[in-house]
């Protein structure tokens, strides 16, 4: 196994366990809320946001604690946005991470309120002395996080995603669905470790320009994985977005030109990262491995 | 029109431009999802929890600009949970506030992301500079809005709501169930005015025990009135608890008795109030309102 695997595994593991710690524990009435928020947070998953914050944070010698509740707190985001994207209404997917959705495992008004009390959460989690001890680092921290996950952001995103149905996108269009969609979440966790170390400027809008092609880097590939994989090989339904009439990288640019395109990408991701040294290193090994993954 | 009425439909106003002003303004794909927020947050309603908000941080002499803030928060947080609860999966509402639903006006999808995008927002708009420039006030308003809002809260009386249809409660479990539901965010709002002036011990539990019985005798009076109200009368749709099958006070005690219980838990609001001088007036008037209201 590379040290990209082992370390995304080991990584994946400690999140898992973090987020686990953090998710209440069975208690009269909303002991099936608390157990369905975790078959939704911490089944399978490449945990690739935390990490990223992990990563991200490594770079400025925050602490462990810092790294894995804010590393938490994004994977909550995420696995809230999963949670409601699958539900019947949105994408309609009974499938994650090898795993019946939320929805399809406890019912849809329980994914409802799942991703409601995550999505909480998460806000809870940041925020907390435990987090980070400077209130002021812990508000940006917030302010940052709501931005990338909201309405301007990632909810936004979706927004744009449920309209784009039987649409032609330009690529102009369809990247920016993709930057508020996934975009501003991975921007967030990239620059983590800059918010939490309180150093802004030439650093942070490096990791910002990493995140940036990273994330097309990875979405063109989930695009490509989609039109090609098979559900035995993601876990996941694929095929979803042909069957929904979505317009996507792979529909638009044809999949030659889509993995091209993906390539370029992952290599400017890295040279966005010349100002830092070998604690780089995975967030480099990351950039490739997002385009040559096979699920 | 009494001083309570007329206070109520100022503060509703001022609350209203308030949230208008935080919510984005139309902007490319996106501008349906913010005008589906506003939508869902701005038209109709009692803006109680807003007042009460706004009522707290008078009696600890802060300024309009931060009760306003504060107070726009949690109607989002309320906004969106009316939202969701409205859903198909949910209650399967058709009308709020004299007005379709917003799953009914936009489709269920967009009233999904509009919940999620209200959530959201008010955890950016009550963690912002503006909302109080002490950051440590901040945080303890963030982690008390978190908590009274989400699975130990009220997403977490939702889930034993939608667990309850159909059982026979208790009385001690409907009155945990809206405690949990209606209860915490009730509290919060109250003492927000001792958590923003960071005046803790027992002027906030006062507000705390004030909140308590006012949000139970609010709960049981909304029970009449599903019970008995018409729907012109509310402005939504009513005998939603029986058609739903569900519990709740009045199918538990009875309307005289019913009755009765809400007068004795707003006599018991007002003496909590004891400690504080004549700013609390419209307080003590707003506990006999709650259950003297038509609507």
């Amino acid at each position: 196994m590379s040290d990209l695997r082992q370390a995304l595994k080991d990584n994946a593991e400690a999140v898992n366990k973090m987020m686990d710690s953090l998710i209440p524990k069975a208690d009269g009435g909303q002991g099936k809320l608390f157990e369905a928020m975790r078959y939704a947070a911490t089944s399978g998953g490449k945990r690739m946001r935390p990490f990223l914050v992990v990563q991200s944070t490594g770079l400025f010698g925050l602490t462990h604690q810092t790294a894995l509740r804010t590393a938490a707190a994004v994977e909550f985001i995420h696995a809230y946005s999963l949670v409601h994207d699958d539900l019947p209404a949105m994408d309609n997917s009974y499938l994650r991470r090898g795993k019946p959705t939320t929805h399809v495992q406890y019912g849809e008004a329980v994914a409802i309120l799942v991703g409601d009390a995550l999505l909480t959460l998460a806000f809870e989690v940041i925020n907390d002395f435990d987090t980070h001890p400077d209130p002021v680092v812990r508000a940006n921290l917030v302010t940052a996080l709501a931005q990338a996950a909201g309405a301007r952001g990632m909810v936004g995103g979706q927004m744009l995603d449920i309209q784009s149905s039987g649409n032609e996108l330009s690529m102009a269009e369809i990247v920016r669905l993709q930057r508020l969609k996934t975009g501003e979440l991975f921007s967030f966790c990239c620059e983590a470790g800059a918010i939490l170390a309180k150093t802004p400027g030439r650093a942070r809008q490096s990791l910002s320009s990493y995140a940036h092609d990273l994330g097309l880097a990875f979405q063109i590939t989930d695009d490509l994985l989609d039109a090609a994989g098979s559900t035995a090989e993601t876990g996941k339904s694929v095929r979803q977005d042909a069957e929904n009439n979505k317009p996507n990288f792979v529909t638009l640019l044809g999949v030659e030109r889509a993995k091209s395109q993906a390539q370029i990408l992952a290599q400017q991701a890295v040279s966005h990262l010349d100002q830092f040294d070998s604690r780089a290193d995975l967030l480099r090994e990351l950039a490739q491995y997002a385009v040559d993954r096979k699920f």
